[in-house]
């Protein structure tokens, strides 16, 4: 455990900036005196690219490296054409800092909504891959805009990447009680990659006797997220299905503004970055709307990830408590919400 | 309209032949004695390949290529290894005869279960493309097996075959109430193939003044699945992203038991191909258990496309009214539903 955290802070797009100042609100009242918390922002997303052009410049890239850890908003404007500020800047820190690990928990607190009738146990996590698959801005077009285009879209997936996530999830697996892996893919069509991720679980599980494991494809799996959730215990999956399956995760579990990320490099070579999985919202940027509480518990994650076992416990406990007594007919403010969460930690 | 039908049977496996079954069984119940219904069933699926280790013979195809449709059942067993049947068979047949059109109608009708609390008003229609997109076939792998492996999947989508799939959405959700359109992708992260999508419906949408046209991540799309389906009416969506949606779009709305799907080609070069969307489920096949009414409503669908509105329409009352008196509690053999239904669209 280092004596002090010097985070990186990027606030972002929309909603970014105000759920941002809440995590960090929680996490300053939650560090005990002896740990010096430093922060620096870094402004990127809409506004700079609107003013310089640049998503992530290298020297900022540069700069990034020697943080602890980087808490990250939201990045997205609508006034952005689709896909630069998500290749360029949120894909970019994902694949520079080789994030292979995107851990994205789910659980159903008491007293928060779901959608689902009877109100099913629900808490699982999800191990996304994070540096591969279809994500790896592998694709093109031809004669583009006429009758004739043709656009390709490439995942990329190798025994390297798939292995090190795979084992990252065993091991998550080994360390909860119920010792469950779930893979999810789409073997039966994506015969290539399907079969390399496959064979990797199915043998990586010889090492690991005491951890059921588990196969479905993507589309059973969206099935079983809704009529059985309590079946899951750990998913692991690509980039992609990951994507998909997490955000409904986020939905039968509170909505997604309870649900957390990491994105995580587990050699500890780069930073982690840690997010709530939710966008930037713009439709309620400003109105003090935004539910805080998913870049909390990304905040709790954060420190999960940098060793404060007991401090992130005490965040954890501080929602679970706040979501007990929330009274769905008297919703608070984005800033009610953090001043009330850093009040409980801090006690 | 044809003076009869000449329909291709492929049973297939698990519960294919005992839901098939059923579904000829109503088929020949709805027809007016006038039209004669001649069937030629393919013996297609595991147990063929195990014979003999084809999947399907340039021969058979060609054969099939004089039907007026083709009724399928399930393919898909746990003796094969996984894909060799969904490539070498299904997608074959979809590939071959150009099914551009996967349609996918989903509708919670009264007294059927679903997850979601509240029971939402359940009725919008998956246009789904049938053969282009991360389907295609093209990827490989290299250094298989070894701890250097690379694995490919390509998505492969043209302007034609976006443009056309998309024009096909237009012409229903034009024929419907709501006159409503969502384009699901996920062009923040697929740019290339996103910004195909996403151009070809805005350009067509002018042609369509009426239509309301609507956005979304496939991700975000998840998430209205179940807070909201209300808000959909026709979605139209790639290959893979169709194949989750609409399982869980079939889990929402009472179970796959319960799904329809048309493998459609709209210019009739070929047999159009109908099916649950179930797969073939070995774990309860011979037990009676298999629910028919997905097959049952896609004879419905296969009826549609060959003009017989009004027994297709017969078809979806009598399996509305089923549905009604349905009892949880007891529940039918696969031949008793069948029986039901052929017994209530004789009348
Ligand atoms: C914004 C987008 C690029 C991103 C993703 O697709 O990974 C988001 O949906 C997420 O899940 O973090
Ligand atoms: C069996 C499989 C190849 C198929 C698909 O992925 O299209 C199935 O899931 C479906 O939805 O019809």
């Amino acid at each position: 455990m280092a004596s002090g955290i010097n985070l990186a802070v990027i606030p972002g797009d929309g909603i970014g900036p105000e759920v941002v100042a809440e995590g960090l609100k929680v996490l300053t009242a939650v560090l005990p005196s002896e740990v010096k918390l430093e922060t620096a922002t870094y402004d990127l997303g809409a506004s700079r690219w609107h003013r310089t052009g640049e998503t992530l410049p290298d020297e900022e890239l540069e700069r990034l490296k020697a943080h602890d850890a980087i808490l990250l908003g939201a990045i997205g404007d609508p006034t952005v054409p689709s896909g630069v500020l998500e290749r360029g800047l949120l894909l970019k820190l994902r694949f520079a800092f080789d994030h292979y690990v995107n851990l994205r928990p789910s659980r159903l607190f008491p007293n928060t909504p779901t959608p689902l009738a009877g109100r099913p146990d629900i808490d699982f996590v999800v191990v996304r891959e994070g540096t591969e698959g279809p994500y790896v801005g592998n694709g093109g077009s031809m004669r583009t805009g006429t009758p004739a285009e043709v656009a390709t879209e490439v995942s990329l997936n190798t025994a390297f990447g798939v292995e090190r996530v795979v084992r990252d999830a065993f091991e998550r697996a080994a360390a909860r009680p119920a010792k469950k892996l779930t893979l999810v893919h789409k073997n039966n069509v994506l015969v290539h990659a399907g079969h390399l991720w496959k064979n990797t679980v199915d043998r990586v599980a010889r090492e690991y006797p005491d951890i059921t494991v588990d196969y479905l494809h993507v589309d059973a799996a969206t099935i079983f997220f809704v009529t059985q959730p309590q079946r899951f215990d750990v998913i692991v999956t690509d980039n992609l299905f990951g994507d998909i399956l997490t955000d409904l995760a986020a939905a039968i579990t509170g909505g997604i503004g309870l649900a957390a990320s990491g994105n995580i490099n587990p050699t500890g070579a780069f930073p982690s970055m840690f997010e709530p999985v939710h966008g930037s919202a713009p439709d309620i940027a400003g109105t003090g709307k935004a539910d805080p509480t998913a870049t909390v518990l990304s905040v709790a994650l954060l420190l999960r990830h940098l060793g404060y076992q007991a401090e992130a416990a005490r965040i954890e406990d501080a929602v679970t408590a706040d979501l007990a007594e929330r009274d769905a007919a008297a919703p608070r403010t984005t800033e009610a919400i953090g001043d009330a969460l850093a009040a409980r930690v801090a006690n």
